[in-house]
């Protein structure tokens, strides 16, 4: 049913988590369970805790970055609880439901990243989300267990497909959303071009890309606009030569 | 603030459960714990999994009966999974919570009850109960594990509770968005930096320039990011000259 949803967990310590993880996932039908360098898997505790979701565990999917797990996703939402410096779009959980799952004109891919259990997400983790995610919860007591955190994102994604309304006219037309892979080559070739104009500098180079990447991550661009993006770099790098 | 709520726990089998929940609802800022007859208490599983939330644990309070646990309590909610061949009042978990926490003006004592891991709750205590109160999941796999279902029914209790932190951050952070004026003046250079770099050609440049204005509208650019996009667009101008 949510079949264009993946749950991401990333270097999880605890394999009961990830049991606890697959079973949270299978109560609200979502079954695609991507695995980035877990700690210890498969593990007698996860399939003790995933309780009859165990396919979920046979089917999930190991990769070595989360680069890669979200390659095919056209959006990403990274589940976070700390207040970070740096001001990134956040949406509640139920927010992300609405705005992804109740509302989508065309189906995009959506991975929900769920990171360390102590730690979360990394910076360069976080350059890859569209936004974060907040589950609302008590201030002076915000770290919820990771399985418990994956139910409630899950609960909202399920109760919000329960309240879709088929709607084909949207503002985005016919053409598909960029995947994160063509974002990850737009990025690149916009990074170069920078450093080929002479507007990048080494020192600074990575704290101007990150801002690019949340201007550009939040417009969703599909293809055809990426494509006249990518014009637009080629003719600037070319510019006089 | 939702220390009108209980949540009661029937004949638990699992120590780590118990911490489970305790935790559960500590982040959700409910406190009252009581346990009717629990198989194992106190114990150092049910303190491991509680992460920080022994004090749930600590001053929970046991009973022998369920009608003893909510002697004091003015309205009574079931948690059940299962389709009962008798006819109950059924809510789910949000109606429960719009109910009973977002619109009580005198605001009730409230009992939320779960019971056993396996098996539920008995048709006696049902007969206690004034709702029964279900999570909605996948009606092929519809067993949530203990902890988290207290976990959804909490946040749900906590979310209409209106007590959410949220921060007022919104999507964008503390710089001021651009005025109409500043983007017009951004659409400007952009148009002139695409014609210098070769880019625009006069008989395309009227729908280039209307994508580009589609993509760039869409993202509600700050005041700090229009500066980077124009300086940018200065760099490409002046490239190899």
């Amino acid at each position: 049913m949510l079949s264009h949803i993946k749950i991401v967990l990333v270097e999880t310590s605890h394999p009961g988590n990830i049991g606890g993880v697959a079973r949270a996932m299978k109560n609200m039908t979502i079954e695609n369970l991507c695995l980035v360098s877990p700690k210890t898997f498969p593990s007698a505790d996860a399939t003790s805790r995933a309780s009859g979701a165990d396919n979920i565990l046979s089917s999930a999917i190991i990769y070595d970055s989360l680069q890669d797990a979200v390659a095919d996703c056209q959006v990403v939402l990274g589940a976070s609880a700390r207040d970070r410096t740096i001001s990134w779009p956040v949406l509640t959980a139920r927010e992300c439901a609405e705005k992804f799952v109740t509302g989508t004109t065309s189906i995009a891919k959506i991975a929900v990243v769920f990171g360390r259990e102590n730690s979360g997400l990394k910076n360069h983790e976080l350059d890859l989300c569209h936004y974060l995610l907040r589950i609302p919860c008590n201030s002076e007591y915000s770290s919820l267990n990771l399985a418990a955190a994956v139910q409630v994102v899950c609960y909202e994604l399920f109760v919000a497909s329960g309240q879709r309304v088929e709607n084909t006219i949207g503002d985005k037309g016919d053409e598909s959303l960029a995947t994160m892979k063509q974002m990850e080559l737009f990025y690149e070739h916009f990074q170069q071009t920078l450093t080929d104009i002479g507007f990048l500098h080494e020192d600074k180079s990575q704290s101007i890309m990150r801002r690019l990447r949340r201007i550009f991550n939040r417009i969703a661009l599909d293809t055809k606009e990426l494509d006249i993006l990518r014009g637009i770099l080629r003719f600037s790098q070319n510019h006089n030569k």
